[in-house]
């Protein structure tokens, strides 16, 4: 069944506004006509059954029924991933929602491009990675930001998961299970394609939050790095956990 | 440094022949010159420093120079993937020489399109990706086959790792430590975008060398679950180790 993010608030017998173009893809591309059922979520309610009551070139509107699951809060894990190229930025930005990431925090690094990202278009993708994956939210994608002020401000009680290719950090798994206990918050840390310089590494490598990990022996782009200690750490302290 | 995938024979004081592509890419995107040096390999000798001797229109050559690693062998897995969408399946082909996986069987299942794969782009994805990562392989990409096929053929020591996101299987990384010993052979069979078929799943869990696997609650797209697959693989049993 389709599934759509919106903005309204979800209650039994009111009304979710849709924006045109929820609309038209809900009555041109899935051919949905009025009284065809959907799923609808927001981050805050739930997710609901709902009906489309109308949908045309300016919007539309669904009627809310009952609800299908309850509001539940994923794990409070970020992936921070430096401003890699676009098509791999999309990729990353789709497998954060697809993982269940809550934030996808872009960072500046003195190997990254200076190049535009065009957030809207990112926070769209992942809308519609949300959307596809089941999840209940979708991550925030905010605002590039120098690595150097997000260190230099680092939340003492988060923990830093340092994906560093060219440290002898102990293995992923390893690291992670040591590391921490499920239920913390957590950011993990993905460098630009040409990796950290060595003076970043020094600096991430110097906060107590910091904990170094290896994803083995070969070079992996930014796109294979991002999903693979996403995978390690949902396996290690989140829902895909069962060591 | 550039490293090149060659078919040539490689020992100290030889030569290698290169493809017009290759030099091309040395001559004009990379601007290399007669006597600068790369790596190259070729899945049998190792990897070898070596000089550009010459590169034209009609070929080129490198002289071999020496070895800067000992051939090694990676592990015995292969992914096996459904025809999924073109995109799509080139990132999985990448992915898999990436994480280190030996061949990558395409897999015609009921809810496959049976649309044409173009073997040699996948396959020039493959090389390229392995260039990269520093392996000192290429995985064979290999033509799409039955399912059904593949399963009645099934080599009764080689166990199947079915990531089965309609079941109720048991955490992946907690199937694989309980499934095998690091050094045995291996496949990841990653389903399409729609999933195998009820009839499908009864067939492959009927296997008895098939390891049923979760990856957690979400939905993934092909892609993204051929890559969690591979990495916790790595992580369970090959050279991401240590739990």
């Amino acid at each position: 069944m389709v599934r759509l993010w919106v903005t309204d608030d979800l209650a039994g017998g009111g009304r979710a506004a849709l924006t045109p173009d929820q609309a038209h893809y809900l009555a041109t591309v899935m051919r949905l006509r009025a009284g065809d059922e959907i799923l609808a979520f927001n981050g805050r309610d739930g997710e609901w059954r709902a009906r489309l009551a109308d949908a045309g070139k300016r919007g539309g509107a669904l009627e809310i029924l009952t609800r299908t699951r309850e509001q539940a809060e994923g794990a409070d894990l970020a992936l921070a991933v430096a401003l890699v190229k676009r098509p791999r930025l999309e990729t990353i930005v789709e497998k954060a929602a697809e993982l269940g990431a809550r934030a996808v925090p872009l960072v500046i690094t003195e190997r990254t491009n200076p190049g535009h990202a065009n957030l809207a278009r990112l926070q769209a993708i992942a809308v519609e990675a949300s959307e596809q994956t089941g999840r209940l939210d979708v991550p925030q994608v905010a605002a590039p930001e120098r690595l150097a002020d997000l260190l230099s401000n680092w939340p003492s009680e988060r923990r830093l998961m340092f994906c560093d290719e060219a440290g002898e950090a102990p293995p992923a798994l390893a690291a992670l299970s040591a590391g921490g206990e499920p239920g913390g918050a957590w950011t993990i840390l993905i460098g630009p394609e040409g990796g950290f310089s060595p003076a970043e590494r020094a600096q991430i490598r110097k906060l107590p939050a910091a904990v170094p990990v290896s994803l083995g022996p070969r070079i992996l782009r930014a796109d294979t790095a991002a999903i693979g200690a996403l995978t390690l750490w949902q396996a290690a302290l989140g829902d895909l956990g069962g060591a």
